[in-house]
């Protein structure tokens, strides 16, 4: 049983890992505490940048020598391989450790054992102290690591009747300053953020991270299946973040750094993009628009979270959040969970989950 | 100043107000708390029906010879008329009433003078305790005394996207069972329950209050401008609750109780039908739908309060929630102020008003 100490380290240990959301893939995000062996805290550290030191390194190099005798409590499994930094179970049995509190067993096949190790090198090992929350700050990796392609975060704003422009596609101030500032934060926790062609065509955004200090800049992607919506002028090429633009392997362009996908009915395939994403490394994805990719990615099941940023507004006209998804008829409705309402001033930002998939047929 | 035994007696008195929402119209919904001169409650009361008694009547009974020297708390002013009841500023009077303290001065022209009467009648009258409560529970029949026309609030259904229905027109389980049912809550508290021909053709409606212990009916109304809709073995015609339709003024019906309102380009003009339902007493009108409907109370400027139950679904095509609102570009946009959001069930329900008419421009 965890005593009291180490669950509110763990506490701490989850919302260090937080910190580094966007910053680390492919690697996780983790969190480490070290208690000293009368409970005290006596290191703290997470993981910051994917090649730097590991949360539990960061840990005891600041608990130093009071770190023998006492206990560490981590976010996910100690790793048990050597990659860029030699294997966290060693230096816990190195620096003394006498316990490991673990709360998500690590999913990943070549770091795994790291259990086990310590539990060799006679440390007292406990297993799935705050699994759930530490699981929830880790979903876009571990979705991932399950998946094989990156964890998607579909974002939209529109009016209280679901409409993301009026009649003449003007939409200007639809959601407020509060939100867009929100949605700078979503980019920020995200590796890549991706838009359609459509949306470079419509609105040539920047898509980079603004206003948060120290943000890791996401990959920007746009699916130009003709490689005609990004130009040379483009702001997405500007140096402010990496840029990569998807277009069919049968077009010829000059554009610095595209990957080639094969064609679909509607554009290029959204299973392929998500694997060349994944392949660089690309663990979380922030889908940005508009309604025809979104459309896409819900019709190719490839949708892991909704955030819906609704102004309180009403146009009556004007081109809807989702387009065309593959769904004609009430009992194929993409079904979710609301997992939080939150007011953003004064619009709602909702965040959904798809429902386990027995749901829609026992309501 | 009022003592905290008369703002606990006055929200009580709000309280009791509400229950007969949706029963009293043309009569505003009133609370009545009698404390004696020692601030114990020794009676209640409200305004349970037209043409029955008023509040404070309810109250003086149940406080018999105890109001002499007390309190009357009471959510609107007393009335100063002599109607179906005799007036209240008298009874008041000759119960021995010593103090009364009201939250809403009454706006209604031939009822006002109560407050002065009482002062006149040598009682400390004190106005305005929990006003802005008061009038919120009283909002339907304030602003159709101020506007001369019902309150609208327009109801709604849709998907997280603003799909009311799927590309198919399928629509069943769009909304949990706990969103209908909070729907039949909202017509219970209206007075008229209004929809167009096109719901009436696509879901023979029946618009009747069900599940809700001595509910008032509200008058099942069905905007029909050729008279074609409603047919004989329409649901809307069984004797569940009184039913009127709206037929253009050239149109021959055989239909019982029918109005007879001008046309205009969509269909009949809504300042009259509002007109003529204010006219029969009603005073706050429950807007069922359909989008097109909607779309021209929006247009009309006749939407006073938006209920949206939002179910986190997404359908990527069909109908949308709001229809053609006479709104082509963002600046034109109805904005609202949010006002509350809650969970029911599996849904969202959103309600907003109208936002006060500066603060578009100011954002
Ligand atoms: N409020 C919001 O949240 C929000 C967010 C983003 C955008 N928007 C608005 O949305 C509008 C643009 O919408 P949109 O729907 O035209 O743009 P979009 O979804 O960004 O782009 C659609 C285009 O993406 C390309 N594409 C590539 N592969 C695809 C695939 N598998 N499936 C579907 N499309 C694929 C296609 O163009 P090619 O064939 O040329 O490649 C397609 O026409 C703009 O007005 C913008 O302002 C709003
Ligand atoms: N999810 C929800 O909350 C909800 C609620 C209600 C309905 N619905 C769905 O909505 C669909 C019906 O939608 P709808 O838009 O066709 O129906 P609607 O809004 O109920 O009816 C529109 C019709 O009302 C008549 N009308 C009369 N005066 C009008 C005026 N001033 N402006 C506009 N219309 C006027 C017109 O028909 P005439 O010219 O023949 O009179 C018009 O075609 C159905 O599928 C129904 O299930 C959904």
């Amino acid at each position: 049983m965890a005593t009291a100490a180490e669950a509110t380290a763990m506490r701490q240990a989850i919302t260090l890992a937080a910190r580094a959301l966007g910053a680390t893939s492919p690697n996780p995000v983790v969190g480490c505490v070290v208690l000293d062996a009368a409970g005290t805290v006596v290191g703290e550290g997470y993981h910051q940048r994917a090649g730097g030191p590991h949360a539990e390194v960061h840990a005891l190099r600041a608990a130093g020598d009071r770190a023998r005798g006492g206990t560490a409590v981590v976010t996910l499994e100690p790793c048990n391989h050597t990659g860029r930094t030699g294997p966290c179970a060693q230096a816990l049995l190195d620096a003394g450790i006498a316990r490991v509190v673990y709360a998500v067993p690590d999913p990943d096949l070549a770091a795994t054992g790291g259990g086990q190790r310590l539990r060799e090198g006679g440390v007292d090992v406990e297993r799935g102290l705050l699994e759930d929350e530490a699981r929830a700050g880790n979903i876009a990796w571990l979705t991932s690591v399950n998946s094989g392609r990156p964890y998607v975060t579909w974002k939209y704003a529109a009016t209280l009747d679901g409409r993301i422009a009026a009649a003449d596609r003007s939409s200007r101030w639809i959601t407020s300053p509060e939100s867009r500032a929100d949605v700078h934060r979503l980019r920020a926790e995200s590796d890549a953020v991706v838009v359609g062609a459509g949306t470079q065509r419509a609105d040539d955004p920047h898509l980079a991270v603004r206003g948060i200090e120290g943000a890791v800049q996401p990959l920007r992607v746009v699916i130009d299946t003709n490689g005609t919506a990004v130009t040379a002028t483009s702001r997405v090429l500007d140096d402010a973040a990496p840029t990569l633009v998807a277009v069919a392997d049968d077009v010829t362009t000059e554009l610095p750094d595209v990957v080639r996908l094969p064609r679909t009915g509607t554009g290029l395939a959204v299973p392929a993009l998500l694997d060349a994403l994944h392949r660089r490394g690309v663990r979380s994805v922030l889908l940005e628009g508009g309604p025809t990719l979104a459309g896409a990615f819900v019709a190719a099941g490839a949708v892991d979270r909704v955030v819906g940023y609704l102004a309180p507004v009403l146009l009556g006209a004007g081109p809807a959040a989702l387009g065309e998804a593959g769904i004609s008829t009430i009992a194929d409705a993409l079904r979710l969970d609301v997992t939080e309402t939150v007011r953003i001033g004064p619009d709602l930002r909702i965040t959904a989950v798809p429902a386990a998939p027995s749901s829609p047929k026992e309501r």
